[in-house]
């Protein structure tokens, strides 16, 4: 089941079940209310799409967590995940445009798999991780590359406004085992990978994760990104395409 | 002025000015109410006192940001601020327990002069940023120092629950420019230094940092740690004490 959050106007954001062309709206938001609808259906057409989510604490990513990208890189990939950090102030939703500040340099694409928590969760065993998945989205963990080599630390390039599209939809029943990522920008292919290429895998990703932070409902956690990440520029748009969720797509345009 | 944060039994958390002894109980939190009372007193002694905030997205921290500091650890101080993020769920108050997980190896306190943000910032110039800051309070950025040097990425070492001990009070007269930063173990001075000897000064690092990140109220700002760091282990009582806040003390004990 696939599960928007969106505005009409007038309205205040809420909460829908996607349904061909139409979401069935819902009465609260499902991670708290569960599943109950208020009898109105809404055009996919005439909503605005949101973000499905805003992290209530954060969004941890995992660096290197892919064969091919480790092998990309010449890294060797660590024994451990790698953890970093985006604030929530990073997130935007399907359609909104990333902004690309002045003086950072190269800004690169990365396609992931996110993991949206539905529950507290903390020290969480790999065999249990189902009971706090709310679901999955898609990510684009937006980093500015050359800020990234100058800082050595990976919170600044992978932290500004913007740079962390979400959406467009939460799918609660995905096979997250083997679903493919693929990455365009304008329309070309530039990463194209199978999450059965991922080296630490969701449950074990969610035990290491939980041991250290307390993740709050909402919180999102990247799945790590696939080789054939790259630069894009203003002017140019990013898509990220998960099989089994749908297709995120993002403008890139100078931040004014 | 000094505000707390505070619990007495059975009643939600309240907000009060530090008025010797007592607590002047405020009508609601004064970042968003302003500072009307109720009229009731509530005596320091029979009041826990919270963290003083609850950062809404993040606690920003900047590395190597005292010369005495950076010459202790053999290193250049960037030219720019180092930045890095401590989630919300690290956050603990006055006489909290800072837990030592298992398997880190050595654990650091750093103490530490916090900014707590008061509105919405976002690209505030460093001769405006006497705007966003509600109040100065006292931070110990406690760091896995092991696990720092392993990972490389700092985020794991310092993001783990309970490693950030914040409070008690926010001052919002206090001169920044020149406060005592004095860190003790067990009553043994560890750190002391001024701020004066800060290496990016308070109004160039809201500039930088929310050139970055927007900034949300309740968001803290941790302005680095003097000369003197070190290690810790369960059993022992940390103070961070700064001239004109106060002084803040947590126990460390081993994580269960």
């Amino acid at each position: 089941m696939k599960i928007a959050r969106f505005a009409t106007p007038g309205e205040d954001p809420r909460y829908g079940i996607v349904d061909e062309r139409e979401l069935i709206v819902l009465a609260g938001d499902p991670m708290y209310s569960g599943y109950e609808t208020t009898g109105e259906r809404v055009s996919l057409r005439s909503a605005k799409l949101l973000a499905p989510v805003i992290p209530r604490s954060k969004v941890v990513g995992v660096g290197l967590n892919y064969h091919d990208h480790a092998d990309e890189l010449g890294q060797t990939p660590p024994e451990a995940p790698l953890l970093f950090i985006k604030p929530n102030t990073t997130v935007i939703g399907f359609g909104d445009s990333i902004q690309l500040p002045p003086d950072v340099g190269q800004v690169d694409f990365e396609g992931e798999l996110a993991i949206v928590i539905g529950s507290i969760a903390k020290r969480v065993k790999a065999e249990d991780f189902q009971d706090v998945v709310f679901g999955y989205t898609i990510a684009n963990d937006v980093t500015a590359r050359d800020v990234q080599n100058r800082d050595g630390q990976w919170t600044r390039a992978k932290g500004y406004d913007t740079f962390l599209p979400l959406g467009p939809y939460i799918e609660n029943e995905l096979d997250w085992t083997d679903a493919t990522i693929e990455t365009r920008v304008d329309g070309e292919v530039m990463q194209r990978e199978s999450t059965l290429q991922m080296i630490h895998k969701i449950p074990q990703l969610i035990e290491y994760i939980t041991d250290v932070f307390t993740l709050l409902p909402g919180d999102v956690i990247l799945t790590g990104t696939p080789a054939g990440i790259g630069p894009f520029t203003a002017g140019q748009t990013v898509e990220v395409a998960i099989s089994g969720i749908g297709s995120l797509i993002n403008p890139a345009k100078n931040r004014v």
